[in-house]
């Protein structure tokens, strides 16, 4: 595809802010801006609805309360690796689908877990203050207790249905408690065939016109019966209609809109090529694999899925990084900010040096990315067993200590879906982690070199290959019991394992804790205090008319559903279901499944399938639901187009634009391909 | 391994040429500057000697004569796709190794042909004369041209003993005739294990410390009869000394030293991006596919090989480019070249626009970029038998033009190496092209997009692998007669027949060579013409103490035998035969072979293996001699250090560094691992 140079203009006009751009925190939506450009816009009722409507699935997903009994509407790829995990050797159910015919046949999604937010509380001042004149190891760890205390006095005693997150918003322009509701028993309803759900596969990803019904429909229960919802967002089977005003709520993950240049240049130079070029090779690894049987494919499916998402969203994000009217942008974007801060004597003083801050703790950083991706973020050891392993050996430790002194992940607000994770029954496939494992220990081997210390004490004698097969032969750690054991037994358990993986994680520890600890001073608490600065810096200079940057957390976005002009080629917003019969070719990623081609004369062909809209959206918004003004489901977001992709780090209000199911061809389909009757009626309201 | 940011003073001072840097013609030796650093330089026998007992291997690689039998000393890496081709299922040659027992049994090897130079002629007034006031395709043509006019007049009537091509240097400021004798009849003598020619693999490539007997004998036949050769280089059994001066003498392919920023910079955003992503995964493929079984594995041996090596000069290069200090001083020195300019009235009137006007034929092409690569260069389909075809098809068209007006790869002089290649009875294995060309037509369909007309034209309905089955099974292209019979048969027979990669080509052409037009047009030409212009304003600026960028044509680089500083620590310039049995693990790639094991005891532990110098090189120095102040062999070039990749846009001399064997272990291990008694002698010249 190609991308259109963005206008210089949009990014340097430091106050506007244009149509359509913005992931707004629910609770400062931007309802003048709305109202002047969409003409409308949510009052405070629906804002309360759409926030207790909207749900956030643990993994990284968005998803919508449907029904007052627990039903949720989100997509297939966020639930594909429940489907894989119910799948078996003799029943795909990823590719033939999953249609419980009641409740009692709804399946558990063991690793799964449903958020819902109850509120948002403004903690900035308690975490400014712990923080008050500290930097390095000091500002880490006081930042860090903080956060583990204000979130453990949120959830107080009831874990297993309270969350609370601090959340770090315009990179530490504010910091704000999000309290969830957590359900943690979730179970799946309806998946559609993967055929369907990913039609076109990697070649459509990220496109459009599309043709996917990326859907399916879990359920959450409390007690063991379906969860009461009161706030849920009703589904409208007409659906949007072309010009409509839309807004879609979901969790965006992440966007890099307020990186200083030198972050922008760490990712453009360093981080982002690494990344993809392990990526690819990764990728071709696994293809071939794929091709060498059926059950390998199988095995690999998901993997597979993640891995070719992943690289287009870093090879998009690299292209607009490497485009020079963007980089231009960015640049002067943040002169900009510094002229501003330089022009005022007392905020030069406090504020001038954050960007050059900046820019050194990376290039003291530089010669440590390898070795930190490798020993301290694990990757030399990409095998499931290993990091169940790490998890074991830290947490041994970790859970000995006070909340507040423990790292991040295993506070105690976070141990409920750390422990499902760990003690999620879905399977491990020995073959499959050899392939993984093998992989990553050449690739440590040729990134840091066959000399370095590490990689000699590590493979020894071996090949990588070698070593990966004896490790996960010599492994028990599939076994969850095995596992329970061990997190229950503690420390002594632990350091009494023979378990090859707990044992190569122990004899790692010291370093790669040590490693990581080195990195939190010298590169994350320098960017964290600075990054804190220049956000003053910018609140300063543009009050409040601006957004934070993604972050995992609820927000607003608000659009049309409309098309965009690609070139000379104007791109319209819908496309139908006939049209799906059209694009099929018969093979794979192209191919309809046997239900699809059976229902062909039964459906409507001039049915919307799938729409664009200019909501500004990013990667975990799939599942999001995209809602009228009247807060009725009329879509369901699952993509963008190309374009989108570069909105990591600016937004195009002529290009960006977000791509989702039409709720009608949810309806139609659920109706005349799957004759999952009992479900539409429930998702109708009938 | 850290790369060390160059001194920018360096790069900035525009007279001064370092010690040791520099790949210099052979009739224009920076002779004084030689005697000053050096404290020695070739006299004119010995340049005369050194151009007549080095040879070129057409394929991409340098030699030395080093008998008066037409003995030849390379690379083993350089004869490994002969080597290959000499491998069965049954017995396989990479992996045992070739010792020709007398000179009957040494083997054809059918692909290969050794040049050796004779004579350099200055044509650049005819050049000139030629392109004088065109532009555009014009100058295009008249350049193409005057080119073939030239070799073919020079090869004259024995286009099979002569080959002569015109060589641009400085980029356009000079055109030379080089006339070489040209060897077709060539054959192996001795090529040992891979897995000691090659030990360590891809992780120690363009490491040092290294291990590797990366050498090969061949020998050029003349008449049926081994070449008489009068001026071969004599073997000097005790080799290089520490610290000694040596010459290399060879043929580095390219190096991009006097490019302009924009066009580094289109390297560095672009070029190399996009093809180290494709090789990255193509890598993955073949490694996969390699794991799948031992013939497998064989038959991608070779293309993983260089496939490997490919992967580490671009991503050095892209590494290179990303340093900042590097970029900086670049961006320097066209600086000061431009104010030069500037500063000269009539030098700025006629030179001042070059830099402007190629970095707008580079913004004109990039949206071109990805068709180019997919349909011009061909790279949608990467089969052998594709290939051929193209060439079947253009060829038959070419062949009946003059010689003048023909593509530049089917000028008569160059016909002798194309025949050579496209009756190679080398094999070409199904499964393994289906893996290549199924592998190419995805990234096609990925890189272009699911609906761009070239894509939906050659799919259709079919998966790319589905496509490559059935063209490769459906093609007898890989019958050498048939292929003889439609080169004769010229566009008649070609037209007629019904093999489906004749037919894709076919189909491909008119498209594939309007769009080479339009680049030669709008991008070569440009870039010759105004890359002539900067040419012409350095020489003005800076006189002729500048060496031209690499051409893969013949080059003197002076250096001496020495280790480096590599941050804290100092790598010597030697290792030893006993090292390697140190180094070796018994896992691949760190393997030796049984002949080594059973010949420890007898080897000398202390004898040099390989050792590093200061010499200027590049790749395609690969087989390269590294000569004595006496022009004596001492060791055999087959890598640089890691540091010697970025020395395609900057040589540094305190890191970049050359790798070769040390003539020593040749002959030790020749004597006491291999019983080559035969040619041992022949080598030593008794």
């Amino acid at each position: 595809m190609k991308r259109q140079p963005l206008l210089l203009a949009l990014l340097l006009s430091p106050t506007l802010v244009f149509a359509a751009e913005g992931m707004w925190t629910l609770d400062h939506p931007p309802l003048a801006q709305m109202r002047k450009e969409l003409g409308t816009a949510p009052d405070a009722a629906l804002l309360t609805k759409l926030m207790r409507g909207s749900a956030r699935i643990a993994g990284g997903c968005s998803a919508s309360f449907v029904s007052p009994e627990g039903l949720v509407l989100t997509n297939h790829h966020c639930v594909a690796e429940c489907v894989e995990q119910l799948s078996t050797a003799s029943q795909d159910r990823l590719r033939d689908g999953f249609l419980a015919k009641n409740r009692a046949e709804e399946a558990n999604c063991p690793a799964m877990e449903v958020n819902r937010l109850e509120s948002i509380t403004d903690v900035t001042p308690q975490v400014r203050a712990a923080t008050k004149g500290l930097s390095g190891e000091a500002f880490s760890n006081a930042f860090n207790a903080i956060k583990a205390k204000l979130a453990a006095d949120c959830v107080g005693s009831d874990s297993k249905t309270q969350r609370c997150d601090v959340v770090d918003l315009y990179r530490g322009g504010q910091y704000k408690l999000y309290q969830y509701h957590r359900f943690q028993d979730v179970r799946l309803a309806f998946a559609p065939e993967q055929a369907i759900a990913n039609f076109g596969g990697d070649p459509d990803n990220f496109n459009f016109p599309r043709y996917d019904l990326d859907m399916a429909l879990i359920r959450v229960y409390e007690n063991g019966q379906p969860a009461v919802v009161k706030d849920y967002l009703p589904f409208r089977r007409e659906g949007a209609a072309a010009g409509e005003a839309v807004y879609v709520t979901g969790h965006p993950g992440a966007t890099q809109r307020s990186l200083t240049v030198a972050q922008l240049q760490a990712l453009r130079n360093h981080a982002i090529p690494a990344r993809l070029l392990n990526m690819a090779e990764y990728r071709g690894r696994l293809a071939q694999y794929s091709r060498s049987g059926t059950e390998q494919a199988r095995m690999a499916n998901s993997e597979l899925f993640y891995l070719e998402n992943g690289f287009k969203v870093y090879k998009g994000e690299l292209d607009a990084l490497n485009d020079p009217q963007l980089f231009a942008a960015k640049q002067a974007e943040e002169a900009a900010l510094r002229r501003f801060v330089a022009s005022r004597p007392a905020l030069a003083k406090t504020h001038g040096q954050a960007w050059a801050a900046i820019e050194q703790a990376l290039a003291r950083y530089e010669p440590l990315r390898t070795l930190d991706d490798q020993l301290a973020h694990g990757k030399a050891f990409n095998s499931q067993l290993f990091q169940i392993a790490r998890t074991l050996v830290r947490g041994a430790v970790e859970r000995s200590k006070p909340n507040e002194q423990r790292l991040p992940e295993f506070a105690e607000a976070g141990l409920p879906t750390l422990e499902a994770e760990l003690f999620s029954a879905a399977p491990i496939y020995p073959e499959f982690e050899k392939i993984k494992l093998g992989f990553s220990l050449e690739k440590m081997r040729e990134l840091l070199g066959a000399d370095a210390p590490l990689v000699k004490r590590v493979l020894g004698k071996q090949s990588p290959d070698q070593l990966a097969a004896q490790w996960i032969d010599g492994s028990k750690l599939a076994d969850v019991a095995l596992r329970r054991q061990l997190w229950n037994g503690g420390e002594a358990a632990v350091r009494q394992s023979q378990d090859p993986f707990i044992q190569l994680a122990l004899s790692l520890d010291d370093e790669a804790r040590a490693l990581r600890k080195r990195v939190e001073r010298e590169l994350d608490a320098v960017v964290q205090k600075n990054a804190e600065l220049i956000a003053q810096a910018r609140f300063a200079m543009k009050g409040d008319s601006v957004y934070p940057d993604a972050t995992f957390t609820l927000r607003l976005s608000y659009g049309r559903v409309e098309g965009w002009q690609e070139g000379e080629q104007a791109v319209p917003p819908f496309t139908t279901l006939g049209g799906t019969f059209e694009r099929a070719t018969g093979a794979e990623p192209f191919a309809l499944p046997a239900s699809w081609l059976n229902a062909r004369s039964r459906l409507n062909p001039a049915q919307p399938f799938n729409l664009s809209s200019s909501n500004d959206i990013i990667g975990g918004n799939s599942g999001s639901p995209m809602v009228n003004a009247r807060g009725e489901v009329v879509g369901l977001v699952f993509d963008g187009n190309i374009h989108s992709i570069g909105g990591a780090f600016a937004y195009d209000p002529r290009l960006n634009r977000t791509v989702a199911v039409h709720a009608g061809a949810i309806a139609e389909t659920l109706d005349k391909v799957y004759d999952a009757q009992a479900l539409l009626k429930e998702l109708l309201g009938r």
